[in-house]
């Protein structure tokens, strides 16, 4: 469509404004074509005063497009329920797949602005907030997706008079909230927090453009023009590698697997003793962090026959059933294969006060998709600092994380394996794929190290439990448990 | 395990009841493979007084089964959001995949006993309740689910002391709510609305299983045992065939798809005035319903090449893009399929107010899930009844329900068929399957005939829309939903 030049636009006369218009549209939806074969994902997010025709843009913008390849989501307060997950759980549950676009009326701007202007943020906390906006974003870009991102602007006189316009009318005035007078009312701290908010989340990877809505014709234009460029460009990108950032999180020295010793037991009595004990307190422990609104995530990985099962029961079978949920996560459904791979783990995470095991995880990117060619070199190499950024913001939140490597030796796994296949009620437990990947154990084992030597931070180091006898490693795995609760709950309160 | 003989076990000492629990449990947990290998999805509602001690039986209940098999979903009353759904929408999403189980602390019957108590229906709303909750179960128990329905009962004196125990320790006394201590004080009150729940809701099917919590191990040890025989039932009932009733709703009578006659068409001309009128009327209309907190239901079904898509783009490009939704509605993916076939239609119902739009229905039950024998004749022979009571609990609860076959004839398919392969930007939109569906013409046309004919009700009609003529038969549906609208704008309002 060439170069966008507002000047000469300007000099447009309205019929020939209308008939630009009309083949700019019809540009972007021959581009859904060119989307749906290059699985390019498109978020537009669009946010702006209230009543400045936002709603009205959007309709325009999606006039010409198959319904079936995108969505309009209107994007309100957060209920009582969102707000026992993370911020950024309920935008990431937005996202669309691969070859859709999502139209966000509105999203973690308008959220944020609304709580700046009700003074809800300390200083730090705000600072937070952009920085999980920023990452959030460009994490979204660096996996393939599209963020555009719009300000829909108004001068206070336009604004006023087009909700007078609203008001004046049975049918309409319905429309005006409490909210849109109030920016009326306090017009120039909306618009403090409305620039600062730009001004901390512009960025080279999702940079937000501020649309004049005063002449209509004119801002569906512009937006229009965008949309379209940001299509060409992102499609010229996608196969480009995205630089991989050095890491910048604090780390804690882990061993190589082949280093940790495996010969360590416990008799069945003092098994025995020691489970009791350790449920008893545990369960305790569980009370105190629903009350306490802490949640709690637990991340299991290991060799296949380590003993991982068995260690999740153990450790499920001291908490009251209403307060935990085990996640077990398989290969990703189609809907979830078709976007951001941490997308199906933020729609799994627990809410304040409740326990979610992950019976595998989040680190399947850097491990069998890695070893399975499943992603490229750039996405598993990337994800280690995604993947950090992801638990530095659930541990920001307040969240109790604590990461197992289930670990055993290769000839215990061989004679596990063989007795699966000589007990009957075991046979389903050993499958084809378990005798495969054995044999890339060695190739596993490399990534397992790498894996942990890089995303075992501070704030959710990992954990290899010695699980040669599965009777010592459910012990050390509901103890590593109790340990890290117990230290949360020591930590001081923050409001 | 043998007849459970209530008698006996009375006269059995503390450690003998301990022991045969302990084999109970064992015989519960072996069980899990068998529901494994035979796809049974397993359901127990534990509803109950308050502080009867339902966590604490679901939670022993679970104690040696493998948590990557069950799920214990604590029911909460439903927030403002869920109430803008039907009632039984939450409800139906809760329930598990095949091969699972799900313990439901409290559910429907909580939920609906305290709006009784607190007033909240007129008789004929509350037969309503029973009579949807009714037809709920038994559609879960035809469609292969065993729904196990437990009350624990506990006296007047146990629950006042057990709630009294609770608020003596700071560290359980936040469990007491509010409606507990009513439960206690108006305990006449909520005696009356369970057993009358009970009385109306306790089917063949579904039966209620009442339990007295005095005696814990007893308590149990019941419950275990009504589990491993419902187990054993379900599954030596899982392929005979369910009866299939009389159709009991009235029937719009409608013609053979073959007398239709397609030969009707309207100029460009006609056309463009007619959808700018139709347009703007259907936008007012949004409006109107978005008020009243009317949801729509659109459902699209059709020949492939009818149109179907460009039909629906002109509906929407009328409506306010916050209010709709189009769901496309493709193979279901593997949870989908492995649960009730209506479910995946439940979860994408629209909230008060507004508009969902299905391309592509439930209605692929009677034809290619029938036609390809991806289910059992019992099964879709039995779905013509249970659609129409789909149907029928959404339009009691207030939706509009507009449902199109958008009807072209053999050689108009085969033109746009070829004119679909010869045009380079539409090729996508024709595949292999649809020439080997095209060769099942007359089979489909079998199946949608019967289909219409058993289906077409006075709440939920079909609309057979001619459209040989494209133009003319986007026009026509946008008038049918402006008619059924208008319609449901002019019936009486109930409060």
């Amino acid at each position: 469509m060439g170069e966008f030049k507002e000047n000469e636009i300007q000099k447009l006369s309205q019929d020939e404004l209308k008939k630009l218009l009309k083949s700019v549209r019809g540009q972007l939806a021959s581009k859904q074509q060119i989307i749906k074969e290059k699985k390019l994902p498109v978020i537009v997010l669009v946010e702006g005063w209230g009543a400045s025709g936002k709603g009205t843009l959007i309709s325009y913008l999606i006039r010409d497009l198959d319904p079936r390849f995108f969505k309009v989501i209107p994007v309100k307060p957060p209920t009582k329920e969102e707000k026992r997950k993370t911020f950024l759980c309920r935008h990431m549950e937005n996202i669309p797949e691969n070859g859709k676009f999502v139209f966000l009326d509105s999203g973690w701007m308008e959220e944020t602005v609304f709580d700046m202007v009700d003074g809800k943020f300390s200083d730090d906390e705000l600072k937070k907030r952009f920085h999980d906006i920023n990452i959030f974003e460009r994490q979204l870009v660096d996996n393939g997706y599209l963020v555009l991102k719009v300000f829909v602007d108004v001068s206070k006189e336009n604004q006023k008079s087009r909700i007078d316009n609203l008001l004046s009318d049975k049918d309409t005035s319905w429309r005006v909230s409490k909210r849109d007078l109030d920016e009326i009312k306090n017009r120039k701290k909306y618009e403090n927090a409305f620039s600062s908010f730009i001004g901390a989340t512009n960025t080279k990877k999702a940079p937000w453009h501020v649309i004049d809505s005063s002449k209509k014709e004119l801002a569906e234009l512009q937006v229009y023009h965008l949309l379209v460029n940001g299509i060409d460009n992102a499609i010229r990108q996608k196969c480009e590698p995205v630089d991989i950032p050095d890491n910048v999180f604090p780390l804690v020295t882990m061993p190589k697997l082949k280093d940790v010793p495996l010969d360590v037991s416990l008799t069945r009595e003092e098994y025995k003793t020691k489970l009791k004990d350790a449920q008893k307190k545990l369960k305790n422990l569980h009370n105190k962090i629903y009350r306490a609104g802490i949640p709690v995530i637990i991340a299991y990985e290991g060799w296949d026959a380590a003993g991982k099962g068995g260690n999740i029961k153990r450790l499920t079978s001291a908490l009251d059933a209403r307060g935990f949920e085990v996640q077990p996560i398989a290969s990703p459904d189609i809907h979830e294969k078709n976007r951001h791979y941490l997308w199906r783990f933020y729609t799994r995470l627990p809410k304040t006060g409740h326990i979610a095991i992950f019976d595998r995880t989040w680190y399947g990117r850097v491990m069998v998709e890695r070893l399975e060619g499943f992603c490229s070199e750039n996405d598993w190499k990337r994800a280690y600092n995604e993947i950090n950024e992801f638990e530095k913001s659930l541990s920001d939140w307040g969240a109790v994380i604590v990461k197992f490597w289930i670990h055993i030796d290769k000839d215990t796994q061989l004679s596990r394996f063989k007795e699966r296949e000589q007990t009957p009620e075991k046979q389903w437990k050993i499958t084809d794929e378990d005798w495969r990947n054995r044999e890339k154990w060695d190739d596993y084992e490399i990534a397992v190290d790498e894996m942990i030597a890089k995303t075992s931070t501070s704030f959710a180091p990992w954990h290899i439990i010695q699980s040669n006898d599965k009777l010592y490693a459910r012990i050390q795995a509901i103890n590593t448990v109790i340990d890290a609760i117990e230290a949360k709950l020591k930590e001081p309160k923050k409001d």
